[in-house]
C-alpha cells in the first residue's frame, strides 16, 4: 500500500469512529467533499496544508494522526 | 509559525543532525536540490509523496518524524 492509500485509510478510519459524513468533515476542514472522497480512496496525492485541515477537523493533531503501526518502516 | 514552516525546520533540524548537505539529501531522496532548499525555508505546500520520500532519506518514518511537539495542539 502506498503513503496516498494509508493516508486515506487513516482519514476514513478516523471519520467514521467520530461518526463524521464526508459533508460534515468537508464542512468543517473547508475541504472540498469530493477531494477528501478521492482522498479515502487514496488517489490525491495530498498536500501538507490539506493534511492539516483534515486532521485538525478530525480533532486530533500530525503527532497522534501519524502515531501509527502504518506509517512505521 | 504554520505547517510549512514547522515541517521545514523539522527537516533542516535532523539533515544537520545527519550532517548532510542539501544536495546529498536532495540525491538520496531523490527530490530537487532547490526544492528541498525551499521545503527547509517553509516556502513548499509539500506533498505526502514528498514528505515520505525526504522522512524515509533521513533515515526515519512518519510516525518517529511528526512525534515531535512542534506537531501536537
Amino acid at each position: 500500500m502506498d503513503i496516498k492509500e494509508k493516508f486515506g485509510l487513516k482519514v476514513k478510519k478516523l471519520r467514521e469512529i467520530k461518526e463524521l459524513s464526508i459533508e460534515h468533515l468537508a464542512n468543517i476542514s473547508d475541504v472540498d467533499r469530493n477531494y477528501i472522497s478521492d482522498i479515502e480512496k487514496g488517489k490525491r496525492n495530498v498536500s501538507i496544508i490539506i493534511i492539516e485541515k483534515i486532521i485538525h477537523a478530525l480533532d486530533t493533531d500530525l503527532a497522534t494522526f501519524f502515531n501509527d503501526k502504518s506509517f512505521k518502516k
